[in-house]
């Protein structure tokens, strides 16, 4: 920016610090925060400490939730001993749209990345290995992308969990490969569901 | 979302009010924000509203300061008897990272839009018709987009500041330089042959 005012230059840069927001478009929020009332943009300020604050993970699945146990860990109406894995809640949601699936979640926060120098400790792998060894969990589905990653962090969890009774199970390449679940349209990812297959190790 | 956490949700609804951010980006900002930190939360939460609360309209020329007057009519270096008239406060840092001019500004806020229902009286054109009427304005140049909103507004102008002893002039329309004359489009390139000019040896 030519001429610099300070308070609104940070603003930018909070906003050009989340993921896939660039420079100008961080800018151009920073001027539309200045055009809220300022009602508005204390609502906008609360709504971000009120997230951060009620929203936690969900100490069974790992995923978001305001509760202290999330509604579908909660549910049992929901089949408890079959377990969906994903990278990230937004999957979750996805799924939860389709109405295919009724099983539980576990949600791993990321993927396998040895660029993005993602280790499997950086996931929440042991949480789920100990709801596997804790019994009552007969299959678990990998869905994670159906990336280099995805598949990657599919053949390590394969692996992690051999010593237990326990089906492991993947996506069936219904999928595109190379595309990103959350965009995938609902027919596609019902039959995924359906024809998922066991991962070889 | 297919299961719904309301703090989420509020927190994406502010983020989606935000012009040309969508439902999908704003889900995914969202997100973002429960990625950070407690710190970094609060800190984006407090740079909004210290944003809001330091920033405000220069009472000269309406551009955003932080300060009493901004540091654009308060510079005595600046030809003070000339007004660049922008729609937007964006407008006048692309002015300032050229350089090439030396006086002062006038932001109106917006544009004439009958179709946005954005009238004359949306806009800061009082103020502008004030300082022209104090004296000591010399030349006004408008300088809004090569739209319709833009040439509305800069006709409109015209006829306001008719009554006054001042030059109103407006951007030279023309080829971009550095753009390729099979691309550009007829209007602009009509608009270059009306404006066209003598070559100075």
């Amino acid at each position: 920016m030519g001429q610099s005012i300070e308070a609104l230059e940070i603003l930018a840069e909070h906003f050009g610090k989340m993921e896939g927001v660039g420079r100008k478009s961080a800018a151009r929020m920073a001027y539309a925060v200045l055009d809220m009332t300022d009602e508005e943009a204390q609502a906008f300020a609360d709504a971000i400490l009120n997230a951060k604050a009620k929203i936690h993970r969900c100490p069974i699945c790992q995923n978001l939730t305001d509760l202290d146990i999330c509604p579908i860990c909660s549910d049992q109406n929901r089949d408890q001993s079959t377990i969906c894995v994903v990278a990230e809640p937004k999957t979750v949601n996805a799924f939860e749209r389709v109405r295919e699936y009724r099983g539980v979640y576990h949600v791993l926060g990321g993927l396998i990345s040895p660029i993005a120098g993602i280790t499997p400790d950086d996931l929440k792998l042991k949480e789920l290995v100990q709801r596997v060894a804790d019994g009552h969990v007969s299959e678990v589905i990998v869905a994670t992308n159906p990336t280099i990653e995805g598949e990657t962090t599919a053949r390590y969890l394969a692996k992690l969990l051999k010593p237990f009774d326990v089906k492991v199970s993947r996506l069936a390449y219904g999928v595109p490969v190379g595309s990103d679940l959350e965009l995938t349209d609902e027919v596609t990812l019902t039959r995924a569901i359906q024809g998922r297959q066991i991962v070889e190790e």
